[in-house]
């Protein structure tokens, strides 16, 4: 457990001791100006130092890496002329992406254009997301368009979300469970806002929140944005280890702790039940907000679909737990409807702060959602199914094509966290890219840089052709040519 | 203008002179608990004083004061009783919104629940915005719907927009005289959402921006949650002083400036072309960014809609331009399609900060924006006229019911800024509520606390019946009964 790293690199400049906290050991031991130019590259494309941020002055780390000043010029030189900073007359150098670069931080994105028509698509094993089920889209917008033109006769602002939708939502979790009455329900443009909302409104840039570790990678990027400080709380496919996380919080007093104890993101583990009352209990003495994310839950393949972690708490839900949710894996990540429940005070408080992020969703995507909710019991067992089909696919194909990674079945959720034996992760997602396989590298979901190169996180939610041509993809990648470089697989100095 | 003056209080805890700065001067002159209490409560629900903060030690803040332990003592037992603050054991007292209370700093905000059914609605004139063109959005709809299947095989995450609706996006921007590429272009959530990320990119907390003043409310609490400090350009019905707008960017070089120089929210004032090259060249030459937003701007009532701002820069715009809009206000505010244009390797950057901020964008939405794009030039002389026409059966209302209150017709935009004489805004607007009407004070638009006291924006948005209604009922609340008590209207001391 990393508990209190400081990960934030998000101020206007950062310091010369700040740069060489971040730097692999390799890169401090023996500074060479291309080493140190790929570190800074990297610690930029992983969003670890922000857009926009000054560098040290040449002179100063230079002295902090005990290295020749020329090394460091070396270095920016070449950042420079690969687009990585750029440098303005009396007022430093400053980093930058390269024009026409893909987003950084951003892990879950397809090509910059979207899915495009031209040329070859190549293989997306990046997003752990399908498409819509069939037909069911089309009914529900057929359901939906007679009923838009009343709602559009008013200006369309509803920051809580549509009263039909905030009700819906809230019979769901009463169903599984949760008694939640709708002013309990905040309606968001997906999980995603749902966690950007409550953090913004809970912490404060430098307070200390706890996340598993590895976790969602965009959740990360989110706490990197707001300039948190990030501890962590191990799970690997044994579980969570419970009792250094109860230790941690008792020691580290976080504001909030972020949570996926549903087919956990990347790993896919089910956390038990007493490990969800020691959590509950552990946070509440703390005084820790506990945000569960259940975008994931109803993705149950081979267990029954666990109740609301928040229901092991007293009836009605323990008021510091905080659960969110979206329709993005049942149903479609294009229709942004997710949702945040919490205590009504709260939800008026979240609502706020959502109107000064983006005033409200949308009408039409609201409406379509109603149905969608309504019937969702009827339609995910088909879902269901062909995630399991598509999973027993992608371990056949693992299997014929590279032997020698290992996994742990899920018992739900859309991806397997492969094991590759070696940390070679960044290098073949990079030789991968070349292979038209898109693949985010295990790297993303750590919490520290350079960790879990080791990994790859692949989801099952292409057609069982597609996963079998992207691991062939994979395969050869790894076997053809030079061996991979590995990269270093441990934790950083930090000073 | 009112040049670096610190509003944000959105820290986790706030300072007993901190506080002190934020009150009005005659609660300084002598406090009173109740004059206190009531004060603190305006300061939380402005967002002037965030929620979750830590209210200083009564012993702290008397001293502070030089009042009597017994009047904070009484004051915060006021503000605990309603709702306002509690107080936990060892911990000190905390801001919070009694159970049931609209949200906070929302000022565009319908009812809590949206647009209900039950009960009288009554008459909404704190929303600038109508509903959806007749018919228009059906037809869109239908354009949609079949194109949906398509899109809908795919994961459905297009975190910079749908290529198309950035091709569109762009060749509207070209049409109006700014040469802009589809690269240039990130489809956003509406024109909230594009200045929230903008601010979250470029703005870190404590770095200064410049707005107009008054200004758009949202603006302002998107702002104080980035917990950024204010200075402002003062704009009146004569229009912009750009000599002291000058001045203040070069003493203060502020990291962005925001303004609405096309009918101008709230004033509806439209920047002449010299002031629009003066106000481009002082924040080039003070490397601030000048974002400029256009979501008014395509209502153009009296005068040709005005080309982009940036149009006047270099050929391609001015690099340190950022130009955000939305068909909210053209189509309808329930459709959340907004954007962003900026050079092409800025976007980039934007949309990480859209992917940590909500992953991607309504896909339906962005078809059905589609058509309505196309359509606009033909579809917008018919709202044109009808806002024409409701602007002058406001007028006709003011002087029939409120002869006393003034205005300066404005040349376009959505609303009057209407000066009551006198500085009862506050009061008016809180009569008006039992009344049945709801509307923003002045106050909620003004940079500084406890201005523009004597100023109501009125939106011609309604039906000409029910905006003489509105008016008629905000008479009434002006005339009868006892005298409303003026507020104070003028800056607050500050420490």
């Amino acid at each position: 457990m990393a508990n209190g790293r400081v990960v934030h690199t998000a101020d206007r400049a950062i310091g010369s001791r700040q740069l060489a906290a971040l730097l692999p050991s390799e890169v401090l031991a023996r500074p060479g100006y291309r080493g140190l130019a790929d570190a800074v590259r990297t610690l930029v494309l992983d969003g670890r130092i922000a857009l926009h941020v000054r560098l040290p002055a040449e002179r100063e780390l230079a002295q902090a890496l005990g290295a020749s000043r020329a090394t460091v010029t070396g270095a920016y030189d070449l950042l420079r002329e690969s687009g990585y900073v750029r440098s303005r007359r009396g007022s430093g150098t400053w980093t930058e992406l390269p024009e026409g670069h893909g987003p950084v931080g951003a892990h879950l994105l397809p090509g910059a254009g979207g899915y495009s028509a031209d040329g070859d698509p190549g293989i997306d094993l990046a997003i752990a997301a399908m498409g819509a089920p069939e037909d069911s889209l089309t009914e529900a917008l057929a359901w939906a368009a007679p009923r838009l033109p009343a709602l559009a006769r008013h200006p369309g602002y509803h920051p809580f979300g549509l009263p039909d939708l905030r009700a819906a939502v809230a019979d769901r979790f009463t169903g599984r469970g949760l008694p939640t009455r709708p002013e309990q329900i905040l309606v968001t443009s997906g999980a995603q806002q749902a966690f950007s909302l409550v953090t913004a409104l809970l912490c404060r840039p430098g307070d200390r929140v706890v996340t598993e570790n590895p976790t969602y990678a965009n959740a990360l990027d989110a706490l990197r944005h707001a300039r948190l400080r990030t501890g962590s709380i191990a799970v690997s496919d044994a579980g969570w280890d419970m009792e250094i996380a109860e230790s941690t919080l008792r020691q580290t007093v976080p504001r909030m702790a972020y949570v996926i104890p549903d087919f956990h993101n990347p790993t896919g583990a089910l956390m038990p039940p007493e490990q969800r009352l020691r959590l509950l209990a552990a946070t509440r003495s703390t005084g820790t907000w506990l945000v569960v994310d259940e975008t994931i839950a109803d993705i149950a393949l081979d267990v029954p679909a666990p109740a609301p972690l928040a229901s092991l708490g007293p009836r009605g839900g323990a008021d510091h737990v905080i659960t969110i949710g979206s329709l993005s894996k049942t149903h479609w990540g294009g229709l942004r409807v997710g949702w945040i429940r919490a205590t009504a005070k709260m939800i008026t408080e979240l609502t706020a702060v959502r109107v000064s992020a983006d005033m409200t969703g949308s009408v039409l995507d609201q409406v379509v959602a109603l149905p969608l909710m309504e019937a969702m019991d009827r339609t995910l067992p088909a879902r269901l199914a062909r995630l399991r089909a598509q999973r027993e696919a992608l371990v056949r194909s693992l299997q014929r094509h590279t032997p020698e990674w290992s996994w742990h079945l899920p018992p739900g959720g859309l991806s397997l966290w492969v094991d590759l034996g070696e940390p070679v992760g960044s290098a073949l997602s990079e030789r991968a890219g070349a292979a038209g396989v898109h693949i985010g590298r295990g790297a993303r979901f750590g919490v520290d840089p350079g960790t879990f190169e080791h990994r790859l996180r692949i989801p099952y939610t292409l057609p069982a052709d597609r996963l079998d041509e992207g691991v062939r993809r994979l395969a050869g990648a790894l076997h053809d040519g030079v061996p991979l470089a590995p990269a270093v697989d441990r934790p950083y100095w930090v000073a």
